[in-house]
């Protein structure tokens, strides 16, 4: 029997389609399944930076040998410790924080200075961050065009958020702070600070830089602009407006690389302002002794 | 004819593997669009609380009007604000801060007084949190034998870290601050605080609440931490030990909702101690104003 008979006579071209599909069908399913294990293997990580690891493996091919660290190699220098060692330093700092509430109701008058507002970004930017990436931008807006703008994009998907798209015990747990989808802080606040994240930087000669942990850090800082902030006697509320990044980074012109990860309203609260009538958790349900 | 006949004719005994082929191919089709759609949908989103809503929205399916708020419903109270207003406190503020540096050498002794420690932790409580959820564990180790079992378990995963895990970029950018696997102030520092993010709590009733926003809200009251250390003249380091995370919980026999966030040593500097030589980016380089 010739190859040729062999080929036209046997199951091949009889059952060519069942093949065909097969073949896709043994496709498709590697992919899902290799898919899937990935998916498997990031949900195991514990920290965000991996992922990032992993999805600028491809791009990064470098041989060791030729790599820069992003900052300088310089011999290390002896500490110098700052002049305000204060045995009741902790407990004087615990009383000035623990009279900060969040505010959201601002009046517009007095407009405190822009120089304090610079004093306590100077102060989130001492924060620590990792490998020294300082992932951070904070825009300080106080005009009012930028302010109205900020509120309409804000509020257009706040309303989206409480009537679609956050679960409706995550819209019960908010109704003890009275929250809704209007903003009226947005525009009645003299300054609005919005963090952005910097999931990566750009060299010199227009390399990437990894941003490790970049969230993480950026959040620290803004602890510490709060607690600059608690220190000038002004009042803030931590938001983070959800699906709103995109809209508002288009807005300020902020690059690509930057994701909005808080908005701060900033100023001094409304004359009879109220608050919620909460409790912290008292030291023993938080720290536990080893 | 007769529809038996129908059936025996026609083509769909005849190409039955080829149908059901499609069939499947089709159904595998759509999975896969879903999912792929669903990874974009995520990609989307900026915050991690959406991906913790979709995953746990399959348990919650409780009637709205059955929903409790996880805080009371009281009225709201005026707001006092506190005695600390001061128009120069944001400049002493960051003068405070601006002496803090990242220590990596500590001496053993003289311990500082848990009384002070307890007051940063105090401090760090303060901190906002997503639906007043106040998400955060500390965990204090003075304890020799603790220590030394935390350092174990660090080294060993660093040692895996340092040659294996980690990206030959993110070796080469940490060069210039000198790590490496080894970290003696795990059990030189007087005390570990180990900073627990809680993923979700537990009411009364053994029912999960939501802890919204977990991981940056822990993330700030780590900057409140910093500030109350600063304020006390002791010195840290923020840590996040990589894959260390559930060896470390166990260790420490926490819950399975709590996840290692940051570790951080806390005392004295070694004498002698150096520091990086590293400048912080200038005013201009993180903000801007509109």
């Amino acid at each position: 029997m010739e190859v040729d008979d062999l080929i036209s006579s046997s199951k091949l071209v009889k059952h060519w389609p069942s093949l065909l599909l097969g073949l896709g069908l043994i496709w498709i399913l590697k992919n899902w399944f290799f898919n899937g294990n990935r998916r498997y293997r990031d949900a195991g990580k514990s920290y965000s930076v991996e992922n990032q690891e992993e999805a600028e493996e491809d791009d990064l091919e470098d041989l060791e040998d030729e790599l820069q660290p992003a900052l300088e190699e310089k011999p290390h220098v002896p500490f110098v410790p700052g002049q305000n060692l204060n045995p009741n330093g902790a407990k004087q700092f615990y009383e000035l924080m623990r009279g900060r509430r969040s505010i959201r109701s601002f009046k517009s008058h007095p407009k405190p200075d822009l120089s304090v507002i610079e004093d306590c970004i100077r102060a989130a930017g001492t924060s620590p961050s990792g490998a020294h990436t300082e992932p951070w931008t904070f825009c300080v807006v106080e005009s009012s065009e930028v302010k109205q703008s900020i509120r309409e994009i804000v509020e257009q998907e706040e309303l989206i958020n409480y009537s679609q798209r956050m679960h409706p015990q995550w819209v019960t747990d908010l109704r003890p702070l009275q929250t809704s989808y209007i903003k009226e802080y947005l525009t009645d606040a003299p300054y609005l600070i919005l963090i952005f994240k910097q999931t990566y930087g750009l060299s010199k000669d227009g390399k990437r830089k990894r941003h490790y942990y970049n969230e993480i850090s950026t959040s620290i800082s803004a602890g510490l602009l709060l607690c600059a902030l608690q220190a000038a006697g002004l009042s803030s509320l931590v938001t983070t407006p959800l699906n709103c990044g995109p809209a508002l980074r288009s807005l300020l012109k902020r690059p690509t690389n930057e994701k909005l990860l808080i908005l701060l309203p900033v100023g001094y609260p409304k004359d009879g302002c109220t608050v919620p009538d909460l409790e912290r958790k008292n030291l023993l349900d938080i720290m536990v002794l080893f």
